[in-house]
């Protein structure tokens, strides 16, 4: 029984007989093919809601690029959305999910459902349709490699780009993932990550990190006397939209995350995510806002954009347990985080288009951590050395990617491409051809 | 027991036994945990919906503004969002619907869920996760304060405006809200309002109406001779886009307000709600299309969208009672009135950028008025009552709240940046930087 | 009872005893009240998914017309969806599902919901509330004509239009409707159509392709030495955002035609549907990619996109039998027809500004076809039947009644409308009139 290996929360609600019946009141508790349907009901219905989120993605790096580089955005966001689909589909899943026994998780070439037992009528604690799991960590899959879209817009050549997003989604984030969601030595020691602060937001971060640094900066971001050139978006209402669906999308990501919804418990718990994951994107808004307004004198839009996905990121490793007044100040913690995060890379001339690296990275380790105050189960010294681990995975294997490519086919578009912009020089079209020459 | 007393709606569904068990056919009812899960489970799905209607306002109102005013329309709305979370979660919730027994509701400071009873495995009838409740009830706070951003905008300043949206969403709207969802003295007296065509809407209009008032037009907007000058929305597809948006958050915000889902009625109430909602889109749509056909001799696209939400706001009062013939009559009404209350503000020189108050409070007047037509228990006369009382509380209050600031911090940019725009004054930045100057 | 007749899943659901009890495990079965209220409810959540395509449809549209055509489109599709809903609740759900016992289904005004039996106590097996089940066949319809409105823009006069969407929806649709999901004659023939590859997207299909033609091409599309002209779309963006809020309506589309979610084989067929729409999609999407690199040596978006809706429509029509593995083949092939069949078209002077003809007409006639691949019921030929008779009936009546239109009201905009702009000339406004002058 894999089931009782994904992810942490799932040990716990097993432990609560699902079907457990109070003597004389047999009629009062949900029977097992209720509770089956439920279960897979729940997965897609929010696994739906995930996939929107490659949507906001997609809105919001359209909205936060120049016109010159749109196009290529949006291609980059769909086109990710179906390579990581695919590879989970190809290698992924079974890498993460099956027989885990090893650090690299477990190969086994494609995957089919499997739903022979309740064809059969017979119901497992917690069961659900094959299909429906499948579906739902799929769509996770797709969030991490979007991450690092948007972070390296601009002047990443387009097969390239695809070509990591391929390896990341085919080895990286599958083996990392089997550690903890596979039942592997991280969820054995103790690391807790309810919905994937560390598993997939800083998985995405620490990608695109690595692949900022690799691939160098914007001509023209960061000056020789150490001024920098702030390079605003095109298109701030796009970069809303994607925000909000980002919002929406997050109910499902972090509420499909109880992995069950047959039992009294199981949907308690997911209206406690509901309502912990919508207070810590109010935190995330409220802080950028203010400190935006402190330190600048002027309240920063795409501040409080990112504040929202900050705070959304900080609360993904422990929805569940935080009263509603900790989730708002874990939020806002990652709302502050992301304000000062964001001129620190500049000062270090890493060149994040979107500020994915402060809201997913940064927020996320603080979300990690964040879980020892919630949940008296994990320990700061254990969700630190989950930190540590993964990112040092990701760290090295990323890079050592990123390397590969730049010394092979080259991942940097020429200095003319970059200037003329990769719409026309990747795509040989226009984003918005009759809105003006694009700058 | 609060449960009874929130939404009007609930005290019908509870005089119908939830697990009645007839006689010989006991498997055919739902058992009790199953319910509970079932109208948690409503709550949280119809509540995602509704939070998504704050996209759809943004949207709406980002398409509806000029250009140099996009981005700060933007940051309002999502600003407004997050406060009306925050507020209600300090006050408004308590305020609302906890032991309400005076015309000021009942304030105990913060809220926490409580669930003892359903993980005792004792499940009330139409019980369900106190957090799911919490969360539906937080998102239509707002909605309210959605609808005044839209009226004022181009010319109020940020922080004054997000000053009203606090003391709005975290005094009026629970007070007035007390008086009929919290059980108070117009529920008392039989007033009738299932998802809030006038506690929610029509609060809203109020509150925009009053501050359209006091804080005047935009520069330009009225000549001295009596000329109106049209000021048109800069981005039409994204104001259409937003009026989808809202449409389909609406199925949650009128289908979700039956809450309940653990029963044949309920989910047959649920059917006719969403199908009765869609229709009086419908019928708004048309009856705003045919009749600036025949007025104006052009369809008005912003009419049309604006017909939409009027007619989908005139159904909410009472979505579920009406067939399907007259909810299209209904909504046709309140397409036609938004036709006809546009050009008649516009006499008045009352400033409404978005249509706001035409579609929500003028509608919603009509909506609440309306539910006499097809609920048998509600008269005209006590639906007019509720429509004066709160329309005469909210009125007082806002214009209190509105010249309070007027006076104190003031509440009106500056004639310079009104012309420059909010954008580069209020954020010193701009929604569009590569398309152009602002006019 | 229409129910057993209503989709040609049902039959096979139907088939299976939705409340089977097994002897001893009583409690492992779903009650009936609780399956009539999980079909209901899935209804109401899918089809809601299905309403939101019409938002797709109007940006994708929005996006791929230019500038001086862009209100008009927005506004033809939140008519033409509210148009389509009119006319189902006027005529054509009776036509369509009412005692089907001729050839042109069977007309009687209006509809109501009658939940008498439910009410009652007593459920139906695979029973579900009359509403429900409305509100998802309504939103089916609304589908078809959005085909039409993209193909035929920038150049059909608003009203004629709207005309046609109403015969189109008031009588075209449902009685071809009748004959498979009504049980008429091509259901008794064996003609399997999930979710409407045939029913609904060649339908919309063989009315633009009739309309396209009748109505000619673009002014300056196509000179007279046979050199095609591109005519970009405006808005890259927005096309992107349609195309992804398409694919998630479709999860509706496609999962809500399951037509139940009360017993664990509905929901893992439900399962598998959601998994194969996903990598149909995926597969779409990839295929585009690579054979634009390949035949034009550029990655092309818009072929991107279409190719995601293409793999889309490919898996509509038969989405619960396939594997993954053959769902991305069928989603795959789905994409290149649509690399190869927009040149085409072009090459034929048949004017489709947005691709629909190429993404749902051509791989709906691929994707009916292929069903008789992964299920064994079916038979090339009896899928190529329905194709043929369905093509035939669309193709007879959608021509006369265009050619009816273009004889009495004109269909075409005036040259100097057309070069104006239609929104200038028909709206009398401009979609982005900020933005500089549209070419």
């Amino acid at each position: 029984m894999i089931t009782l290996f994904k992810k942490p929360r799932l040990a716990v609600l097993a432990a609560v007989p699902l079907l457990a019946i109070l003597p004389g009141t047999a009629s009062a508790a949900v029977d097992g093919e209720t509770a089956y349907i439920l279960n897979s009901f729940s997965f897609l219905m929010n696994g739906a809601l995930v996939m929107w989120m490659a949507a906001g993605f997609a809105m919001l790096e359209a909205g936060l690029v120049r016109k010159k580089n749109t196009a290529t955005i949006c291609l980059k966001n769909i086109a990710l959305y179906a390579i990581s689909a695919l590879t989970f589909y190809l290698i992924g899943y079974n890498l993460m999910y099956m027989d885990v026994g090893s650090y690299f998780g477990s190969f086994s070439p494609l995957w089919g459902p499997d739903d022979a037992e309740a064809l059969a009528g017979t119901f497992a604690e917690g069961g659900y349709a094959a299909s429906s799991d499948w579906f739902f960590q799929m769509v996770f899959v797709a969030t991490a490699a979007s991450i690092v879209s948007g972070a390296l817009a601009e002047r990443i050549k387009l097969w390239p780009f695809l070509a990591f997003v391929f390896l990341l989604t085919a080895i990286i984030y599958p083996i990392q993932g089997s550690w903890v969601w596979g039942g592997g030595w991280l969820d054995a020691m103790g690391f807790s990550d309810y919905a994937g602060s560390t598993l997939v937001h800083s998985v995405g971060g620490w990608a695109a990190l690595t692949g900022a640094v690799i691939l160098g900066p914007r001509k023209g971001k960061y000056g020789r006397d150490g001024r920098i050139s702030p390079i605003p978006g095109a298109n701030l209402p796009l970069a809303t939209l994607g925000t909000f669906i980002l919002w929406l999308g997050w109910f499902g990501f972090n509420g499909g995350s109880v992995l069950a919804l047959g039992s009294a418990e199981a949907v308690i718990e997911m209206a406690n995510v509901f309502a912990n994951t919508n207070m810590a994107a109010v935190g995330g808004v409220l802080s950028a806002m203010i400190l935006t307004q402190i330190v600048y004198k002027k309240v920063d839009l795409t501040m409080a954009l990112n504040g929202a996905i900050a705070g959304l990121v900080s609360i993904t490793a422990e929805p569940a347990d935080p009263g509603i007044g900790l989730a708002i100040v874990i939020g806002a913690v990652g709302g502050a985080i992301v304000v000062f995060a964001v001129p620190f890379l500049d000062k270090l001339k890493i060149d994040d288009v979107v500020g994915a690296i402060s809201a997913h990275l940064c927020a996320g380790i603080w979300g990690t951590l964040a879980v020892a105050i919630s949940d008296t189960d994990a320990t700061f010294a254990t969700q630190l050395a989950g930190v540590v681990a993964i990112g040092a995975f990701v760290l090295v294997t990323s890079s050592a990617l990123w390397l590969i490519l730049k010394y092979t086919v080259g991942i940097r578009a020429s200095d003319e491409d970059e200037a003329t912009g990769l719409d026309k020089a990747e795509l040989g079209l226009e984003a918005y051809p009759e809105f003006g020459p694009s700058s």
